[in-house]
């Protein structure tokens, strides 16, 4: 008997159908006599239908209001469900944000999750009733509903299973696990076994769509067991692994994982603007000048990259932000130009961010060499290029993404099985 | 400075113009200093739509898993009318029955409102803040949703107004009052001023559909002064009676009706089944021997109609039904037989209710005479007749309905102004 998180996203419960489809995937669990709790996602299109909505009533609408509205979503999936898994004979029950409670901050639109009450879903789960959460919402300190910002029925499901003590969290998506790369660009990408926490945290920020940067957060800090695996699959009989895991890829502590590669995944962002500041007076605090601004326009800046100048006077800073927040950014650049000088602002948005991910890079020298190595010999203009203890990202002209992320995926020898 | 409700119903709030249209009747009341609660049904067509995805999920859904998928309806539209409010300038939020809390009892699907605690809104209210209320829905003492049954935004709206001890409820919908009779079969029908409110609760019972029976109800044991109005009236300018009152028709106590009429309006239903049991056997308890099964099934019984026999030993039992209700109410009748006995069911589907209400009748003789006599005179057969101090109600065949209407509306001179 183990105690289970299964969270299914939008697609996994489009229409009834699909919902009739998750309910079997939870009967067989709870045949095999696991206790279950169900974190459900709004049916596929909804959320944009009154997201839409809001937008109509107001372009500047209120982020609480926005929360009530959005949040219904979750609320109609999680009752339906509930009916569906009642009318196969199992016991169930739905449940609101409000009605655990999953205790957020106040940042209505984009709430964090502080605190979730397990206690009244443990009663019930230890009497065999099936829990169905409507995730991606919670109640925030005004006692208003909250939501968690677009994919946040993942962060629910991970801090569910913390707050229940769950033994796995099962994330069910329309891909059967996390591969090497985007199979879409390269066909013999792999489905990885087991990937680490921070190497899906790499993988998750840099635009693989997977799973949600901070499900996988909360995942690391409360050690949570988490699968990334199919709804396609047959739900009475689902394919499992070797050592009887699902089949799928399981998100674990470094320790859990044998045989350690040194590069996991090729990742790429296209969602990237590059803007650069050419000859700004090199003076103690021009950063701060610069990225002051930009943070409290809440924009997030990404890559990073300023040369030291030869002649001490001038330096060139270059960095990335989201697509959507680049007009913006340039403005507030622009505006901050009293404070600082430079000679011309340069931008560019047809880039792409490229990122070799893997932890075994901490202790393998000549990874990143090999990266460049490999670009250059395909002829392919690296703009700007940060690293982490995990990680190599370079930003290159979007033309070139799919070929690079070939090349590096070769490079590495993720190609073979 | 006046404190008051506006309920406005799913075709007023049916996409973002409609709820626009709203919010500019409440900025009318908001700017002429008011202090102002609105209490707000789902979008037209989206209950339905919510019901229809329950009935999918499964036939015999779970009632509070029904509530809480139905009520997101309200939820959606009290957000977007609050946004819109904001957008022009209004302090507004919105709140959901649990918020409140419109407390309830257990009864899911069909709940009645057991108490509302006003404080934090008359609070919101005193600082000009506008309150917009989703109607139908409350919260149940097992701490989830609970829905009023169809209609039920009217009845939030009244018990909203006794609550927070509001001057006024005004009801908009898509006429502008209750009238003396459909004006879709006589169009020489009037709009009444005026209604008493146990005029007004048996016309809501007998098929005028301006308002839901527990509403009128409510208004009557709270003494809560309720105006039918029209939401298509300019919201900048809306017609107002000589006296100052809205246009349309005010629902209040009998002693603010200074010239009482003897008939006030004339109601019809169509929704009826007649069923007749002859030559029963006439033994004390036989009564009680039919209907108790009946009300166990929760079937609704209307007119009953029961003739003394002539020896003493048999008598002839006639009641309506529901029109939805009919087949399991003779299937009950028919298994109930071993309890009582009879020589044949008789039934009728094609009949038609036609009532004639007023206060005035209390002090008038002959006013049920003039009826039969004006309807014997068209040749039309009367099936089955009750009456009540304010009411006289004849069954006819269905085929007669607008001639049994117009005649009776003609006889009791509602045609003259």
């Amino acid at each position: 008997m183990a105690r289970l998180v299964m969270k299914f996203g939008g697609t996994s419960v489009a229409d009834l159908d699909r919902i009739r489809n998750v309910a079997a995937h939870v009967k067989r669990e709870v045949d095999a006599g696991h206790q279950v709790a169900v974190v459900v996602s709004a049916m596929a299109g909804k959320t944009n239908e009154l997201v839409a909505l809001c937008r109509g009533a107001d372009v500047l609408h209120d982020a609480r209001e926005y929360d009530a509205i959005v949040a219904s979503g979750e609320q109609v999936t999680s009752g339906l469900l509930a009916i569906v898994l009642q009318s196969i004979g199992i016991d169930a029950r739905s449940w609101q944000g409000w009605q655990i409670a999953i205790r957020t901050d106040g940042a209505h639109g984009a709430a964090r999750i502080a605190e979730i009450d397990g206690s009244k879903l443990i009663e019930r789960l230890e009497i065999g009733q099936v829990a169905v959460v409507a995730g991606f919402q919670g109640i925030a300190p005004d006692n208003r509903i909250s939501t968690l910002g677009r994919g946040g029925s993942d962060t629910s499901a991970v801090a569910l299973a913390a707050a229940v003590k769950a033994d796995r969290c099962d994330i069910y998506t329309d891909v059967d696990g996390v591969y090497t790369t985007d199979p879409r660009i390269v066909p013999k990408a792999r489905r990885l076994d087991k990937v680490s926490f921070e190497e899906m945290l790499e993988m998750a920020s840099l635009g693989s769509k997977v799973l949600q940067v901070r499900s996988v957060e909360l995942a690391m800090v409360h050690g949570v067991r988490t699968f990334v695996r199919s709804s396609f699959e047959d739900p009475a009989a689902p394919r499992i692994m070797p050592n009887g895991d699902p089949y799928g890829t399981l998100i674990c502590n470094e320790d859990e994982i044998v045989e350690q590669q040194v590069v996991t995944g090729i990742a790429y962002s296209k969602d990237e603007a590059q803007i650069s500041l050419r000859r700004v007076s090199d003076k103690p605090g021009v950063a701060a000048a610069v990225f002051g601004p930009l943070a409290e326009a809440n924009i997030n800046v990404d890559m990073i990259v300023q040369n030291i100048s030869s002649d001490g006077a001038f330096t060139d800073i270059t960095f990335t932000v989201p697509m959507a927040d680049y007009e913006k950014a340039v403005k507030v650049v622009e505006a901050g130009r009293p404070g600082y000088d430079f000679e011309a602002l340069e931008s560019a948005t047809d880039v792409c961010k490229v990122s070799v991910i893997g932890m075994g890079m901490r202790s393998h020298a000549g990874v990143a060499a090999q990266a460049f190595k490999a670009l250059a010999e395909k002829g392919i203009n690296i703009r700007a290029i940060t690293t982490s203890e995990i990680k190599i990202s370079v930003l290159i002209d979007a033309a070139y993404t799919e070929l690079a992320v070939r090349t590096l995926h070769s490079v590495y020898e993720l190609d073979k099985s």
